[in-house]
């Protein structure tokens, strides 16, 4: 007979040593084979419980969470379908570099493909999309120090240079439940094992020959999507010793913020570099890339024409460049590259700075022109959501056209603001539930997202009413995906755009307010816009913030806009 | 410049060999990425288009649809985390063996690996859950005899005596576009390449080996899930012949039928079973077992306690027989394994037979008794939705409770009833998705689910209305996942059962009514049911028809129900 008690010994010393190494949520789907972790989950002291009935909402409710908190999230669930369920969150989590510890409950060995009930194969479910998977021993047969060297192990994992998911398959035997429950003896949350990992800090000769770099006059700093806050005094300290324009996209979330006091930050260089005349005029000497891969195609085809010297600060040294214009990797941490980088002579502003600077400020008095003269569409939407937007917000915003309006047209500010996006695999599922888990950490959370985002994942915003979290959520409803009008296929006339590409979401408005306590509301002016998103981050539970855009209109405006860089004045 | 027009001959040519070989249904999600392969299926004559928003959704949607219709459905999405969603139904298609072709956009290779958008590792996504996966060469370089080839390989792949799904990587590179469109010359579709395939049959020897077999008079047919409509006759003339009681789980679909006549099919063997003494009476010298693992549980442990010599049929030969209890196993058609059985003596009705028979009266007697003095609870349900199903009814049914409701307590009857359950991996995810894949096949269809799943779906059950299907839904709403009152851990008081395992669905009924067309109706009594689900199956659109089951009574006549073959007298 197997001895559940050991089972539970076990998973109790996993989530403790977890605990120990700073974990403090779990995500718990509900299950019958995964009742061991469960159970024992929940019962953790400092590890807080949050219960999700879909394991893809649960996956990327982690996902927000651990964003959010800047630390690993744990998600259990049981056997079978409901592990394959959080492939789509664990393959953001592993772009974008988040970490999460998947628990899934399996079938003991001698049950496998055999056709017993609800197993499927879990070993190496994920495939490539994790940094580690352990298809653990048996729980029962499990030690207490080997639970704890697990536990460590899946830490050690997925973080350091390079954090993203880790898998631990559980195989369980039957019986499940626990002998005897609570257990008399209490075990410890410290951490048994200690993990010491030193950042990388470049070396004297790399970090001379960066700083020789950072003598150039014609130097840009290209930040990428990923949270990169936490240098953003080092990125404008830098930017201000070199006069070196930084082109920042929004979701690095040091577009705003205090630090920019000073420093030639740029909000429009995305129209700049649609306008070939002017930015062929402006080629730089040298480029630093920081972050992520820059998903504006217009920098991306600026680069790989004039091809300067470029610097790639990535302490994983993934080589994320597919343009293939990288000149340099530097796998240090970004501090450590920033620090280098400022012991250069330093040039300060120079006609080079304020080149990019006046330029982007008379594209900025085009766009205001533009956008505050029209009728309200998603430019003069993500205006409207900025300027409501206290300090302590995150905004989080869906892939497609949202995450380009906001990388777009995020107007420069010096009040702080984290802007959160999927862009690891740039999909427009789980947006609602990324930002129910941002919400459940703590942060007052708004998100823009598109009605056909909101459809893909509207369990997940069902889930976030039952769980009574707290968020606002703007939607510019162009009746389905409006990107699709952008792009060439639009103007086939044999190809039915409307049902195959578009997808008209037909969300029932009226329907959906006051479901499960929903509230619903419609604005159609940029102030009443502004007001309906203060007054719904103040109010608890979920508001929907619909503003009906004219998807021609749209389409016209996005073409009036990029056409503004086209004919600035090519000195 | 890549040349768009030469990917659309490519795709158009591969769908016109799909449909040559039968496919006549495709699933569409939007995407970019993905337009080549979207714009030629849709215009494929004979191919119906299917879109869906949520890939999930769009998998198992199309697996209910390969279901009703028994062919291969195609599936559609762009790139990256798209793919992703699709994991779900690939893995219940792969154990339940529903051919599916899915057809994944990507990045062509030169873009992949190095952070470009949307792009994730999609070679092997789904791991050994599909029977063939190919990264096809880019669409562009394909030539019209190789995207015919690569055609009739995903059939042959995906058919035969293990059908399942397969996996065709689509490297597309822009231009997504097609230059000219419609093209000018139509393609052909009449596959070109023909596959013979003849399929598996006895030889003289191991057919008179079964013949021997069937002569003993202490023999029982087990069928366990997997539609086996098709030889329905033929399992009950081997019934007859030898006398051999048949116990079939409901969602084997040929528990009911006009066959059934003069052949001893069981109803309630699930109870007999439960009753040590009477099943341990009644130990067969023989038994043959059809269909895929059987999930009931007092049949697997008897039969793990008797070991009786037994025979699986299975043309796949996958050794699906987790207690290790089959003695032979028959890598035939099924037709072809029955075949050789009924040539055996035969002794029609015997003593053996007539104990199994009035023993499952006896049970009737007491189920009814039981079940029609007492509340609406799920068996009643069961029969009360039994009661108003046509002959051309198809009865979706959820994984969880529900389906052991379905197994334990369909009633006998000459109707014929298609029952269907994702038995191939147990999940609760995706049921109503593939109820609306199995309604858009044409089929009048009845889904029977729990609280808990229709939340884990509710986007499925939105897709459904979006896309203007017809279906009825009964739900029996014991506020959360009732079955967990069942299991050992419920007894332990110092864990939270009811947050942590029911997690109550709290679902806003009255909120749902009327959503995007919905309709909700409540029933408390068995001919209230009936009449409710005879008109929603005759009304279009949705219904969902809530039953609103007392928790405590439910456990509690459950406990009764199981106890009810315990005293059955042992001759």
């Amino acid at each position: 007979m197997n001895d559940p008690d050991q089972a539970y010994r076990a998973t109790t010393e996993f989530f403790a040593e977890l605990v120990g190494h700073g974990v403090r949520d779990v995500v718990v789907s509900p299950g019958s084979r995964s009742t061991p972790l469960t159970v024992t989950a929940d019962a953790t002291p400092d590890l807080r419980t949050h219960v999700m009935i879909d394991e893809r909402s649960a996956g990327f409710f982690a996902l927000g969470l651990a964003r959010a908190a800047r630390r690993p999230v744990v998600l259990v669930c049981t056997s079978g379908t409901a592990a394959a369920n959080y492939l789509p969150a664990v393959v953001e989590a592993h772009y974008s570099r988040v970490p999460l510890i998947v628990c899934t409950a399996d079938r003991p060995p001698e049950l496998r493909d055999k056709g017993a009930g609800q197993t499927i194969d879990q070993v190496g479910l994920y495939g490539t999309h994790v940094r580690w998977a352990v298809d653990l021993p048996v729980a029962s047969d499990m030690s207490a120090a080997a639970a704890r060297r697990w536990a460590a192990r899946a830490i050690a994992e997925g973080s350091g240079p390079h954090p993203g998911p880790v898998h631990c398959n559980w195989p369980l035997r039957e019986p499940l439940a626990p002998g005897e429950w609570p257990p008399a003896e209490l075990v410890t949350g410290e951490p048994t094992i200690t993990i010491d990992r030193p950042p990388p800090v470049l070396d004297h000769r790399s970090a001379a020959e960066l700083a020789e770099l950072a003598g150039a006059e014609r130097g840009l700093i290209v930040v990428g999507p990923g949270d990169l806050s936490a240098v953003a005094d080092a990125v404008a300290a830098l930017s201000r010793h070199t006069g070196w324009p930084v082109l920042a996209e929004a979701t690095s979330s040091i577009r705003t913020g205090p630090h920019l006091d000073g420093a030639p930050f740029l909000a429009h260089w995305d129209l700049l570099l649609r306008g070939d005349a002017w930015a062929d005029a402006h080629q730089p000497e040298v480029v630093v890339r920081l972050g992520g891969s820059p998903t504006t195609k217009s920098l991306r085809l600026w680069l790989e024409r004039c091809r300067p010297p470029m610097v790639l600060v990535d302490e994983a040294a993934r080589f994320d460049d597919p343009g293939d214009v990288v000149t340099r990797v530097v796998a240090a941490t970004t501090a450590s590259a920033l620090d280098a980088l400022g012991r250069g002579p330093g040039v300060a502003r120079s006609v080079w700075t304020d080149a990019w600077t006046s330029a982007d400020a008379a594209v900025q008095a085009r766009v205001d022109e533009l956008v505050d003269g029209g009728p309200l569409l998603e430019v003069g939407i993500v205006r409207a959501v900025d300027a409501a937007l206290s300090a302590d917000a995150t905004l989080v915003v869906s892939n497609s056209m949202p995450v380009r309006d906001v990388d777009g047209y995020l107007p420069l500010s010096p009040r702080p603001l984290r802007v959160v996006a999927n862009r690891g695999a740039s999909g427009i599922d789980g947006v609602t539930s990324t930002a129910l888990g941002i919400a459940a950490a703590g942060s007052s959370t708004v998100l823009l997202t598109g009605d056909v985002a909101l459809v893909h994942d509207i369990g997940g915003l069902l889930a976030g009413l039952r769980g009574g979290l707290d968020l606002t959520v703007v939607v510019p409803d162009n009746g389905g995906g409006g990107i699709f009008e952008l792009l060439p296929v639009a103007a086939h006339q044999g190809i039915d755009v409307e049902t195959l590409f578009v997808t008209p979401s037909r969300i029932d408005w009226d329907g959906l307010d006051g479901l499960a306590g929903l509230r619903v509301h419609q604005v159609d002016t940029a102030p009443d816009l502004r007001a309906a998103v203060v007054a719904a981050v103040q109010a608890p539970g979920i508001d929907v913030i619909r503003v009906p855009v004219d998807r021609a209109a749209s389409v016209a405006q996005h073409g009036q806009l990029a056409a503004l860089g086209a004919d600035l004045a090519v000195p």
